[in-house]
């Protein structure tokens, strides 16, 4: 009995947080009411205060999932042997975070394929006043940057990057690329990751001079 | 007296808009209120709404002044003749965004490093919910993309990159480099331009398989 209980209250959390992003990504966290919240889950006041005790804990919970899915994505991409070059490793954090390679990590669920960038643009905005959130994030980055530069050392080991340039700042201008794709998905809408993944393959073709 | 009095309208606008640009830089559009940028730039209330209706005006303003600038950014480096290599094209933008390279376009002045960032990462977000804003925001992205593809064309033409790849997506990918690096600026503080400019040679060191 106590084990189905248990699952009950975790479906229901869970449908609280998805019908939450779900608003959030469409109209953002200021602008949404708790209100809309009841609404879009449709369940009682009394029902999802037994879960969050406002809007502010709502948010935190969303931003929390929000920054480790992306992290978890970053990390996953990096975990692969031998490392991919960079387009195909950009190719797997985008599917992943676009929600396209299936169910989220936490299930999070959304309503198009734009949803999800839109969410982090506006989790972004969110962790520049609120320091707690900033830490996550700021750990997060930190995280994925260490499993990043890894793969970029594995690539100047292996002679198939110059190796006078240090690891980490190349590390940040992946991951940089990543997160203006992500951002231009959220605000342009959905592009193909291809389109980074040729743009790389594109860079790759150059001669850099030394 | 006629000029000297639309100077000084003029200055006084600045005045504001420079105000309102720290206060939302620091604290968001949303937690900004009219009592802050009052406080900020020490104006009568009188004095502010003679040029502002209210803080929608002052945000409509704000942000399209931040479109305009990173637009102009962005167009700038591209006017260069012949095209500077990515990596170089790329260090032209951010110092521009970053305004190291002098007073910005519209005068618009910043409390640090970060503050444009900061505030480009909150523009984005305001424009996910603002549809007119939204419509200034593609249409500049329109006209750097534009831009952007006649320098990779370039590029292809010259023979210094595989020609086989739309330029349109090698536009988005820069795009997208540059993008994601001034988020970095906003959420973890400032780097230097040389770490985006040495990922970029790095890339281009590498060897894309066909």
């Amino acid at each position: 009995m106590a084990r189905v209980s248990q699952e009950h209250l975790d479906a229901r959390r869970r449908q609280i947080l998805d019908g939450a992003a779900r608003c959030f990504a469409r109209n953002g966290f200021h602008a949404t009411s708790m209100q809309d919240v009841l609404k879009e889950v449709n369940l009682s006041a009394g029902a999802v205060y037994r879960y969050f005790s406002g809007k502010d804990e709502l948010i935190a919970a969303i931003v929390n999932e929000v920054l480790a899915e992306i992290r978890g994505a970053f990390e996953d991409a990096a975990r692969h042997t031998p490392p991919p070059l960079p387009d195909v490793l950009l190719g797997l954090v985008m599917t992943e975070v676009l929600g396209l390679g299936g169910t989220a990590r936490h299930g999070l669920t959304w309503d198009g394929e734009a949803s999800f960038p839109r969410l982090m643009v506006q989790v972004w905005t969110e962790t520049l006043r609120d320091s707690e959130l900033a830490g996550v994030l700021r750990e997060g980055f930190g995280a994925v940057r260490q499993a990043w530069v890894k793969v970029v050392e594995g690539y100047q080991e292996a002679g198939l990057m110059r190796a006078d340039v240090p690891a980490e700042h190349v590390a940040r201008t992946l991951i940089a690329a990543a997160q203006g794709f992500a951002a231009q998905q959220a605000l342009f809408g959905a592009a193909p990751v291809e389109v980074l993944q040729d743009g790389l393959r594109a860079l790759m073709s150059m001669q850099a001079p030394r």
